[in-house]
């Protein structure tokens, strides 16, 4: 089914309206959930509805949270999100962040006792619409084990950077900082294929490239897959993101990061605060002039495109090209949703006395 | 050979004296040098030393820099270095950058017109020492291909963070960005030996295990080594870096950042001012209490520590684990230098009457 993008972000927002969201909040959850579906990346978009849902009514989300500053100085801050959402509380300190840098230069917001907070890519977005950089990287439930180990000790931990350009789009990389997303990991499941080898071990930490493996207590592996392709550098990566979301902020990390679903209850004697996620926005004008800049990025992002290609038809990329695309193209034909999400949306329209039914057109 | 570390340092910065750098500049540049061959990367230590010299005689490095700051927030700074070596514009814009950060809670400095800085982690841990987390990436001579590429465009553009502990020692991830450093494939081509695949393509942009292609226009991968495994993903993260160290501060980028090796000449008509840095603070205590952060990533590490290794015997590390020991093992009993380096030195040490045999014993 394909549903218009924008008929499907005011339905979304009107169920989180429905479960005890203001509606302002549940405009900025149903923005930031669609705007995954809008970029392609589906797997954090209305695919996760059903799942945030769970969360609310298990008390684990709060719906009306209080959202406190509880340390601050001119370019940082720490936010206590009271167990809110984190398509909410990421926004709020990603706008608290570009108010520090429009006056110290640069702003910084650690935020502890939040949940998950969508695509990053949605938040550093924010700050370079205002001519700075963004930054956006959470710590997420346990599902990747370290470099050399065998134990579900990190999430897949994203890192996300925006930098505006003139001309040319802006540069965005969303990456996961393991060998391979949740995302992809789903889609090969769903389609019963193999997975290369250096994605995942299974639960005893050898190789598989069997997907389904993951829901044996299979691990995923750090972007490098093996020692002797860096996977030390990967586990450093996702090891900084979980340390500034977790450690820095006094969320959760490591093993006590609290998952997703929730049938999974937290660990007890866990040493933070729901989850964490660490956003920030360094002003361009900052460190050169704006207009300089931007043509210096245009000159960058033009001269990549044309580096030598490996294969004559496939050029080199800029970071976010594809998600850019993508965007253009379902914000005129619309978001395609397989048939699981399309069922989990039915029954939550029914259950909300909102079908969905009605916005939605078959695929051709 | 095996010299003393205090002897090689003393005799280091005496060189630089005789090269024109002041006394305290001389100092600096000794330090940062032989803190590289401390941690054992040895690659970025005095093995580098004769390839600075050229430079200065080439008049490329500028030994009297008068450092200029072009633009400044309360956060932010940008720094011009005169041609000055890095080794000392470096550590200069990181004090800035942690006086910055005592006042606006963190500090960021973007570097121009400046030559390699050595070792990340030598910067960053000035952060640590002071209770702040410390920032420090570079870009370098294009030897890289970005994914999907056949042409050097990037350095092996490195990333590093230092995170201070309690009990515990700091936390130092100090990475390349691309499947492999420089100094791995130099040692490999002293010992001619085979690299593993996913480290390098030869000049046509296929898969090499000779890391002797290099020489002939090969290209290091980028961590991921191919699409399959991420390779966009290290890519992206060497792309940022080189923005940051480039377009922002208003230095070269991508292929037009100087070579190092001073037998090529920089390219004509290059969009900006020499090799680019970018270094910064933020302080813990900016976002939470020093000593509850500091227990905290206590915990972390030793839970990390504790993760169920997938060999019996080879233990998870911690970040900057190696480094850290082999720091304690060389301040003890000498910092060893390969014959081609110690060679090298013996030269210098005639050249500026400053013999450095004295300092000598040999490897027992």
């Amino acid at each position: 089914m394909v549903v218009n993008h924008a008929q499907l972000q005011n339905w979304v927002s009107q169920i989180f309206i429905k479960n005890g969201f203001s509606q302002e909040d549940s405009n900025c959850c149903a923005e930031v959930l669609v705007h995954a579906d809008l970029r392609g990346i589906d797997s954090h978009g209305v695919a996760r509805l059903s799942g945030y849902l769970r969360l609310i009514k298990d008390g684990r989300i709060n719906p009306k949270p209080n959202f406190k500053i509880v340390r601050e100085t001119p370019s940082t801050a720490t936010l206590d999100a009271d167990a809110g959402i984190g398509l909410v509380s990421a926004p709020y300190a990603m706008k608290l962040a570009i108010e520090k840098a429009k006056i110290a230069g640069s702003g910084w917001v650690a935020i502890a006792n939040s949940n998950h907070f969508g695509i990053a890519g949605h938040h550093t977005l924010m700050a370079a619409a205002q001519d700075m950089i963004g930054y956006a990287i959470t710590n997420a439930s346990p599902l990747v084990t370290p470099a050399l180990g065998a134990e579900r000790m990190l999430g897949t931990n994203p890192i996300c950077y925006a930098i505006p350009a003139g001309d040319e789009p802006t540069f965005v990389l969303d990456m996961a900082t393991s060998a391979a997303s949740n995302g992809k990991l789903e889609i090969a499941e769903r389609a019963e294929k193999q997975i290369p080898e250096g994605w995942l071990v299974n639960k005893d930490g050898s190789p598989s490239t069997n997907p389904g493996e993951l829901k044996n207590g299979g691990m995923v592996l750090t972007l490098g897959s093996d020692m002797a392709h860096g996977s030390y550098k990967g586990y450093g990566l996702s090891a900084m993101v979980d340390i500034f979301s977790g450690v820095l902020s006094g969320a959760n990390y490591g093993p006590w990061v609290p998952p997703f679903v929730s049938f999974l209850n937290p660990l007890e004697n866990s040493p933070g605060k729901g989850i964490g996620h660490f956003v920030g926005a360094w002003r361009v004008d900052g460190f050169r002039d704006i207009q300089e800049f931007k043509d210096n990025m245009d000159i960058w992002i033009r001269r990549f495109r044309q580096t030598i290609p490996n294969e004559p038809n496939h050029p080199v990329q800029i970071p976010g090209d594809n998600e850019r695309l993508e965007a253009e193209k379902r914000r005129l034909n619309g978001v395609p949703l397989v048939k699981k999400v399309w069922d989990d949306l039915i029954s939550i329209g029914y259950e909300f006395e909102n079908p969905i039914n009605q916005y939605a057109e078959p695929t051709t």
